[in-house]
């Protein structure tokens, strides 16, 4: 986009200018700047940073791709980072963790104010991928007794960083147990004098702390809601997760979930952020274990093509690229989409009988279509043989249903065993539907041709 | 998930029940009994939405599968869709147009009020997928000299559904152009008499009546919002595309991609609201084009297996799903890889050169690795002879290269040309690179072994 190069141009600028001090960047975003800085020397980046605010320089560095962010932070002193950690909401502060190392992290954390430190400590206690890494302690809460009033009065007393956010106030009994939640909206049209007991929704879609955050993220995406309460195992409130977090843990996942599909493994980095070496290293594990399964396919060949098979060898071979093309494909079809409708929740693990009767049936109007191509391919196309003819027309119906059938059943039987669906991607399903569909071909071959 | 079964069972125990009149279902959501309907017969269906309150039945209408959706539409009363019209949101409400059929639409937007059957002939006469037709025309505007107080003073005057959202407030002039915005925060801690042209960001991310609602919805995103104003031609704030809106649209849109990268056609359906017939439908077109494409690969093995070549075919042959596999894996790799980062903002068409230098120095590593553990698995693992060993070894990072650019440059020229990248998915580029691959492995077999 032509923005984005005017940008990267006027940041290049600011590199050479010798103008000191926080420049003002009008109605430009951090998540733009955060592009651009992919896009430069990190010895440029780093001018870049230290002449804007505080504020919009850090969220510009944690919008950046982690790899750029890790080299930038290296760069960067102490002090400096240590402001930036200050500045940020503290889920940002705590992602900055990973790129920044657990022992510096420490030292810095000793730098900015106790409180925040704190928070921050808090977190850093929950698992990796819980939700409660990424929610936030600065929400609305207020007693069930209080009155809208004494709602509004609390709004306008209170530092304006104290609340991430107030479109929706959280009713807590003393304990701190979530008894309600009532929207602004609802709560400024009501009278000011009721208490917010009588004003708030007692059934309230929540997340609990250890839950996996694409899970809660999901459910909130799926409810249509912009933010889901925290819960501990306790049932108080501790904190709320909210829609621009959830938003990118869905789009992360889906890029992760994508890339399995295409053989290739690690995080939702950015594509330019990644080095020759490591696309490479993304790629490699997958196309060597692929590529080792493969010869398995050759090695069915071999079994079926050499001795004293008596096969008409060389005319069966030139329809195995037809044969496991087709179960191929086949198996990915069916692969991808039960992958997909699991992840988004419209099919479960029970579904199982009723989703291989679909497949099953489907596999029948499909591989019927295929085994006429194919019989019409041969017997017109290459004038082959009837019974070779036949073999292939047999041959393709019985590969497309033992390959949708494969196709189908191997996502849910990872899901129900703990493992994500996306390992069980088109790329794995082909290739080993491609060795045992040659071996359906051949045994069939032999029954035809041996007469 | 169990609490589904039982809100399955609970809503057949509604059919079967004599009580009359709106059943209460604490807790229950319109999503949840959305997925119901999906599951039961459209006769139950009828009979759930009946027995519901008409807000309740008319939210978990929208939220069942298209196919389910029309089923039940079909058999609803006309006096019975047109309440269900009025209470919806605009937008939802234009959603059912499609289930409905136009002409009995437009007979069932006559008997709603003349208001509401105005907005949406108004949302109506923009294009299919434009933001426009899921923006709301409910947000809160106000002008320029108009003081927090007054703000509160109409928030609290006009009835609930005026606003479906009051988290920001957005300032226009009397022309009806949008001058700035500001929360409702910021609003509730600033002074109540000065004017909210003095609180408000002039900043503001928009988008415009016309624009693909995928693309406005990818910015909303990538900035962290939760609604954009919606502007007209001339600049006018004609609505507001709200986030749960765009998160729908973003989960369609990569379930769409995803789909298409396993060579499956059609939009975001839900997979149990399909006919085994409809999802043959959806998988034969991609499958019978593949499976054509795939002769090819078949006559090249004809071309080069037959007639005077001499090559000593058997041997060659045992070789063709390695080398074809390893070709397809490695484009399917790169184009997963690159129609993601087309999708997501990460790479842009212009960065095609850079692209294709990094795929390239990715090839040489990869292929130089497959090429080895070929070289090994031919000459040690089958003893097969040296010069066929190299054939392969060199055969391998030839075909990963062509691949590789193959992979690289197809999705970037789909976008160029305006074709959604993901047409060019795994399946297609794997076909493709099948048939070229072998030629290229051909030919360097007829160089080494023809000497």
């Amino acid at each position: 986009m032509s923005t984005e190069t005017t940008l990267l141009d006027r940041l290049r600028e600011l590199v050479e200018s010798t103008e000191p001090g926080p420049v003002v960047l009008e109605g430009v975003r951090p998540e733009d700047i955060g592009d651009a800085l992919e896009r430069m020397e990190p010895e440029e980046g780093i001018v870049v940073l230290a002449k804007l605010e505080d504020e919009l320089a850090a969220e510009s560095l944690i919008h950046a791709s982690t790899e750029t962010t890790r080299s930038l932070v290296e760069e960067l002193p102490d002090s400096q980072l240590a402001r930036y950690l200050d500045v940020l909401a503290m889920d940002d502060a705590l992602d900055l963790r990973e790129e920044i190392g657990d022992e510096r992290y420490e030292r810095l954390l000793k730098m900015i104010p106790h409180e925040d430190a704190g928070e921050i400590q808090r977190l850093l206690s929950y698992p990796e991928d819980s939700v409660a890494r990424l929610m936030t302690e600065h929400f609305f809460r207020i007693s069930p007794s209080a009155t809208m009033a004494q709602v509004l009065e609390e709004m306008r007393r209170s530092p304006e960083e104290k609340y991430e956010t107030i479109n929706d106030i959280y009713v807590l009994s003393d304990d701190g147990h979530l008894l309600g939640v009532f929207s602004l909206r609802k709560g400024l049209r009501a009278a000011q004098d009721i208490p917010v007991s009588e004003l708030m929704n007692k059934d309230v879609v929540t997340a609990s702390v250890l839950e996996s955050d694409e899970e809660a993220a999901r459910r909130m995406a799926r409810y249509g809601l912009y933010a889901l309460p925290v819960l501990d195992e306790r049932g108080r409130m501790v904190g709320l997760f909210t829609g621009d977090d959830a938003q990118d843990i869905l789009e992360d996942a889906e890029t992760e979930d994508v890339l399995m599909m295409g053989a290739v493994s690690g995080a939702a980095d950015s594509y330019m952020s990644l080095s020759v070496w490591q696309l490479a290293q993304r790629r490699l594990p997958w196309l060597g274990a692929l590529f080792i399964a493969e010869t398995l396919t050759g090695a069915v060949m071999r079994h079926y093509g050499t001795g004293d098979q008596d096969l008409r060898i060389a005319p069966l071979m030139f329809f195995v690229p037809l044969i496991i093309g087709a179960g191929g494909n086949c198996g990915a079809q069916v692969t991808t989409t039960l992958t997909r409708a699991l992840a988004v929740g419209d099919v479960q693990v029970g579904d199982w009988l009723r989703v291989l009767r679909r497949e099953v049936a489907t596999a029948f109007i499909v591989g019927g279509t295929l085994g006429l191509l194919g019989f019409l391919r041969a017997w017109l196309g290459w004038k082959s043989p009837m019974d070779l003819s036949l073999v292939v027309a047999v041959s393709l119906p019985v590969v497309v249903l033992w390959a949708t059938s494969i196709g189908s059943l191997l996502p849910l039987a990872a899901k129900r065993l703990g493992i994500d669906p996306a390992v069980m991607s088109a790329p794995f399903i082909t290739t080993f539907v491609d060795a045992t569909g040659l071996v359906i071909y051949f045994e069939i071959a032999l029954k035809f041709l041996h007469r």
